[in-house]
This record gives C-alpha cells, structure tokens and sequence, in this order.
C-alpha cells in the first residue's frame, strides 16, 4: 500500500460497488473494448457507463466520449484497457477528474521485462501524484455478484449470487477457473484478479474479503506473496472467522520461474509458504482441482465436531482408496457404535461386514447404513461414494426408475443431521455422474474422486482445529 | 496356482475365447441372470450360449437347461452366478461335464468371515478334485472385446476394441471404472476381474496378457499380491515389453482393513509394494485419477527418448502449476534451443517472454509455437495447456469459428513429429472441453488437470528409462 493511501481511499469498496464507471478504451473493433461495454450493459449498468475514445462516436447505442474529462455523471472507478504505454496519461487524466479508483487491465508492464518495468515505476509514479488506488495492471479486474457488477470476461450464468469469493494473481487463470465454477455448483460473491499488484495486494482483498457479509469462504490463487509477513498476519485474523483456501504455484524452481516472469513478482522459498500457511490457519491445496473440490465442500457443509470419518461405499475398492487418503491426512475411521452397527446389522444381508468403511455392496441398503452413519455418536462426518454399474442402472431407468428414485431419500436424512459434513462421490458413466449431480442437490456436493473427497473432509476438520485453537 | 495345473488347464485362453458358455444361474426374475444372456445375446454369442435353470422353461428364446448335464454343444467355459452354498455341487457338475474352465460371479465366501471361508475351502477342493481353472469367486468375470466377449455387466459403447488391458481386483470396481473409459477415449482388449483368487491371480493374467497381441498398455488395481514374490518376477518379464500401470490401495491400515475385509486378502505394508514396483518397473498412480490419465497417455503416445519437457500454455498461472508437477516427478524444464526460439521470437509480440514454459497468453501464437516446441531438439516431449476465457470463445463461435477453427492444423502438426509425446490439457467450461477433446482427436489425449497431465509425462519418462535400464 503506498504512502498517499487516506482512510478514504483505504476502502476498496469502490472497485465493487462503483457509483458510476469509466472505461477508458472501448472500441468498434471485436475484442475486450467492444465486448466490456456490451456485458456491462446487460448487466444493467448502460446508465452509469461511460465510454471513453479519442475518436468519438457511438458503440452499442451509447456515446464515445474523446477525452476523460469530457465524460459527465459521477464515476467513481475507472477501468483502463488501453496499451500500456499510454496508461500515464491516462491515469492523470483520470485522476484530475477526481477519479480515485482505477483497475488496469492492460498488460505489457513488469512481466515483459526491463521496458515494461520502467512503464510500471511510470504509472506507480502517476497514481501516487493522484491519490489513485489500483488493482493491476495485467489483470481481468473484478466481479461482483451482489450487484451484477464484472469488468471480468464471464458468461452470464456465473454472475449468480454464491458464497465464495475468489482471489486470482492472475487474470487469466482467474477467467478460466470462473468459468468452470458454476457448472459445478460454485457460485460467488466476489472475484478480484490482482495481475502484477502495483498497489492493492491479496493482504488487503483479504481484509475487505473478511468484512463482506456475501462471503463465506475465500479461496486464493497465489505465485507469491506481496508482502509475507503481512500475509501471515491477515490470513492469522480472517481464518479466525472464514476458511482461505489457498493454491500456490511454484513449489520447484521450474515453477517459480515459470510465475516470476508472469506477474513480474519472484517467489519465495516454497518451505516458508507451506509453514505460514500452516501457522495462519489457512488450507492449502494440492492441486487446482482439490482446490475447487475443497471449495465444494466448504461452501456447502458445516465443521465437523471432531476427526472420526464414516465412509458409506457400494464399492469396498473405492472405500480403500478413500480410507488411505482420510487417514493419512489426519482423520480416524472409528468402529461403528453398537447402535449403529446393530441398526445395519439387522437388515444387512448375511455377507455384509458391518464395518467402517461400510460396504453395502448390491445390498439395496444404502439409507438405513446412510442413516446409521450419521446418526452415530462415534461418527463426526460422512462420505458415501455411490456407484452402481451403469448397465444395471440404464435397466432401471428403463423401468422408469431415475437416479433420484435411487437414491431415494437421502436428502431428508441428510437434513435430520444438519451438523455434520456430507459428502457424496460417483464415478462412471458421464451422464449417470450429471443426473446424480442434480439428485443429490445444491446443499450436498457430489465429487469425482474417492482419494480427494475424503481430503477435503480432512481439510475442513484441519480447519476446524485450527480455529478452535485461536 | 494349484498343483492339479497341467499344461492345458494353464492356457486362460477358454476364458477370453471360449468355443461355448455355459451360464449357471440364469433367472426369469430381474437380475444378473437375467440381464447377461440378453447381453450375450446381443453380443452375438446366442448360438454358443446355453442357460442352466433347475426349474426349465426358456429366457429370451431360449431352452433352460435344468441340469448341467443336460447341456449339449461344444462347451468349454462356465460361468456360475447361484448363490454360494451351491455353488459346490454345481462346480462337481460342470467338471463331470469335462468343462476346465469356470467364473464363479457368486458372492459370498471368504470375504464373508469364517462361514464363507468354509465354503472356499469346499469349492476349492471341487475344483482341485475336477482339475478346473477358476476366476473368481466374487467377482464379474471378464471382457474380450475382440470377439464381443463379456460376462461383465458393461454399456455395448464400451466393447469397442482397444489397446488397454485391465486388470481389477474387485469386481464392482472394475465395472465402474469400465463404464467411464469409454468417454474418456479409453477401449480395453481385454478386461480380468479376479475377486477372491482362488486360483487364477494376476501373474498368470499379466504373463497371458503378456502374450496377448491386442494389448499394447495393461491398467491393475491391486488391494494385496496374491504372491509378492511372483509378482516382482513376473512384472519385471511383463515391463520388459509392455507398461503396467498400477493403483494399490491399503497405504495406511485403515485402507488395508477395508480391503482385507473385501476380497479376503491380507495387504502387505505398503513400503514392500513401493519398493516392488520401483523395482519391477512398473508404473504407480497416486490415485484413480491419475491411473485412467496415465492410460489415456500411455496408450497414445510414444516413449519420450529423455526427460526434457517443454510446456506451452496460454495461462503462464498453469504452466507453472505443471511445471511444479513435473519437476517435483524428475522431469526437467530446458532452456530452448535458439532456433526455437527465433522461431518463436519472430512472430510474437513484445510483451511475450519467450522461454519454457512458453506462455503465448492471447497472443494468437499458439501453432507457431507448439512447432517450435515440437521441432526443438532440446525438447523430448510437449505438454500443451489450451485455456481460453468462454465469453471470448463464445463470441468466436458466433461467427461461425468452432473449437477446432481454434486450434487450428495443432493435428497436422503434432503428426509431423510422431516420435515426441503430446499431450493437450484445458479446463473451464464443459461444452467447451468437451469439444476441445472432439477436436483434438483421438491419438491426443485431453486432460483436465495441468499437475496430473505432467506426472503423466513424467510417468512415461520414467518407464522409458526403466526400459532401457532392462
């Protein structure tokens, strides 16, 4: 954060909730100029949009304003997409016209090397004379669900109000992870891709994060920190209230070169991350797919109260492979209580073992053990990995029976045990996976893979100890 | 393999290429026995197919044999689905009836506990008695797509050949993941469940499979080594020629009670296996994921001559992502060679930071450079990370541009190195990656995770060395 930052411009909320937006560099030709207008628009913001163009004229029935200062009507935030050598003036331009907000979406700054470099210290020089806070340059911006606000390139369908707010480094990867989020079941509340972070950093999203009431859950997508020990710091005090969820790249050299040249920031020692995060209580993940499966699960299920896992498996295979990966991630498979057990036991077929896991196999049985399991004092959280061979369900629904009949009523046992996490894993035929996908609803998340399931139930007890321990 | 073994009964060939079937168990009632006549009906095997019923009558068509012994035909498999406590008398049948060959699908024996142990010991002594070779029991049998061959319960889509062998331990587990390869481009040769072992183990099916000409790349699910001993021996003949991938649960004792319980095994510490494979050359998977990926590259690339990978991307966030992976799995990320990088150099704009891995961000060059990479003698093989933010391709697609418009003549090029390995990874929205793997075709795989797409590389380096070291 620069020094000319006031308690004003401290506040981040203009970037999220402008009054009035500028977009310095729409144009008539295809790309991000003519398409930013377009969608924003849609988005219902056509009356509190300006469009800035030396040339003039119209785009999308709305005025091309030739200069910054010839643009009317309170704005707040200015978004810059112009080629980064004439971002300078534009930012004074900007900022005389009392603009203290500006996101830089333009790239060709720090990642491209000495030139680029000395554009930045240029706009940096330019923004502090104005007062101007910034998110950029070499970034997508933001989005805003709550509002319908997104300088991000995002199909309509991911603007849905949901619970998670994601923060990228860059913008690409920011762009392309949103994509894929509302397809399974991950809507957001806000979004911000920070690109080469000249001035507003995650520390400071992470705070503003902690303080929406719209966000539950954040998740992070870091090359490395702006500043570590502020890092720590922050993620100390939000973990105290809301899970951070965090993938960081550049765990080899390979990688770290890879980021460095990226978003022109170097990486540290990949120890030093792995021990802040541990100590600050944030979760890191291991993949970006664990990540977002982590983000699934976090977003939908509450904490459990302790590390004792039951699994539930019409596959005894797929029940190891999940049992290695909970416990070798911290979680115990406790022995089923007698209750439980007798409870199974009594409509069990004589080859079931009434265990934990607990195979039902084709027992037809997956509701009274679903309800044992959850219902057992022993057991602080469940995940059931359903699978039935897709020739003898295509049977079934050839019968008329659909995936929900087989799952029967699931979901009202779950909702009879609100507190613990729940979990539910399908493999097979792709179809089969989409229809058992919208069996088991919005509020349980059905994930692809035993050995990952089972870790972000070991994630979200990790999380929870830490908090307890605060 | 029991001391009744003689060289004939050795041969497993009467369980892929059987002269006639013989299915004991077939029911009028929904089920098993119901549904694998029809199945073997419409596979073109009613001809050779001969139903065993006490009651009589006929299925679908045909007579209900009501004693074995009244089967006539050319019979020299068996196939048994009755509950197991008969399954005993109906194996003394079949032996009289000169059949050496039998699957028992029951369930219900040693995995069961002591009860069913008993009931193995009787069926093992009345297969010794009668000198048949047994499959099973516990399991569903086995897949020989070459001549439309299934006792597995398995969608027709998924009998098209192929050059990937499966071996699974577990029946249920074979059958699930069966029922998704198929869409992910995979097409098995054969397919082996094995159940309990009571005789047949996965030696003898490696060692058959070994010799088996439509088989190029074999995929195992292990929960324990019916004979670690053997295994090594065997693995280590079998690698010589052909790669086996591995997935062993029962890493921590709680997958290992899981699995012992199932299929009636005790699993090994898992350091043993470790050390096997690493010994024997086989390859290990890290998890289910991982193993149905590195299926999907072995069966369609070549061996890379080193271990050098190049890494083209349009998000610089995920090349790094696989770069961490790949080197963290001994691959090495080379400086290009200067010709490469000319190449690349002339036609891409400023701010692009010409290096590996390359990332060509928006800059339209991805061909030039998956040439470059692809041409460059530094480089043994390529990983190519085709990301795109979706409104922007949507946009394309409104004017008529497709995915494959979009990658251009990628095809064309990467045949025109046919020696390096390539593979292509994208993530974001479903439609689109569902037709990028369209357009990529299918001796590319597309796959959905940049850290599992690189430890696929990684992992068919390592066999290759491996290889070479024999």
């Amino acid at each position: 954060m620069s020094a000319h930052v006031t308690e004003k411009s401290r506040d981040l909320r203009p970037f999220f909730e402008p009054r009035g937006v500028m977009l310095v560099g729409a144009t008539r030709t295809p790309g991000f100029g003519y398409i930013l207008p377009l969608a924003l628009q849609r988005q219902g913001w056509g009356d509190r949009l300006f469009l800035v163009n030396p040339r003039g004229g119209e785009l999308h029935g709305m005025p091309l304003y030739k200069r910054v200062e010839d643009v009317p009507g309170e704005v707040d935030l200015a978004v810059i997409i112009v080629p980064a050598p004439v971002v300078p003036e534009a930012l004074d331009a900007i900022g005389a016209r009392g603009i203290r907000h500006v996101i830089i979406e333009s790239a060709g700054f720090a990642e491209i090397g000495e030139k680029g470099r000395a554009l930045h210290d240029k706009v940096k020089k330019a923004a502090d004379r104005q007062g101007i806070r910034v998110i950029g340059p070499n970034c997508v911006g933001v989005i805003n669900t709550t509002n319908s606000f997104s300088t991000v390139e995002i199909v309509d369908e991911a603007l849905r109000p949901g619970p998670l707010a994601v923060i990228a480094q860059s913008g690409v990867f920011g762009n392309i992870m949103l994509d894929g989020l509302h397809q399974r079941g991950l809507y957001v509340s806000k979004a911000v891709t920070l690109g080469n972070r000249m001035d507003v950093n995650e520390c400071e999203v992470l705070d503003y994060l902690h303080d929406d009431a719209s966000t539950k859950v954040i998740m992070m997508y870091l090359e490395g920190a702006a500043d570590g020990r502020l890092l720590l710091e922050t993620l100390d005090r939000v973990t105290r209230d809301k899970p951070v969820l965090v993938l960081k790249s550049g765990r080899t050299g390979a990688g770290r070169a890879a980021t460095a040249s990226h978003t022109g920031s170097m990486s540290g020692e990949d120890e030093l991350y792995q021990a802040m995060f541990a100590q600050s209580g944030a979760i890191r993940a291991g993949s970006l797919e664990e990540l977002i499966e982590m983000a699934q699960v976090f977003t939908t299920q509450p904490l459990p109260a302790g590390n004792r896992l039951g699994i539930l498996t019409s596959s005894g295979s797929m029940g190891a492979l999940a049992a290695d990966a909970a416990v070798e991630d911290g979680l115990v498979l406790p022995t089923l209580s007698e209750k439980a057990f007798e409870k199974v036991r009594s409509v069990a077929p004589e080859w079931m073992n009434v265990k934990n896991p607990l195979d039902v196999g084709p027992s037809g049985q997956l509701l009274t053990a679903l309800e044992a399991l959850l219902g057992d004092s022993e057991v602080d959280m469940v995940l059931s990995i359903s699978v039935i061979p897709f020739a003898v369900f295509r049977e079934f629904m050839e019968l008329g029976i659909s995936v929900k009949d087989f799952l029967g009523n699931a979901a009202e046992i779950r909702e009879r045990f609100p507190k613990k996490p729940f979990v539910v894993c399908s493999i097979g035929d792709r179809g089969f996976l989409e229809d058992m996908d919208e069996a088991v609803g919005p509020n349980t998340p059905l994930l692809n893979s035993p050995e990952i399931a089972a870790r972000t139930l070991a994630a979200l007890h990790r999380y929870k100890a830490i908090r307890d321990s605060k």
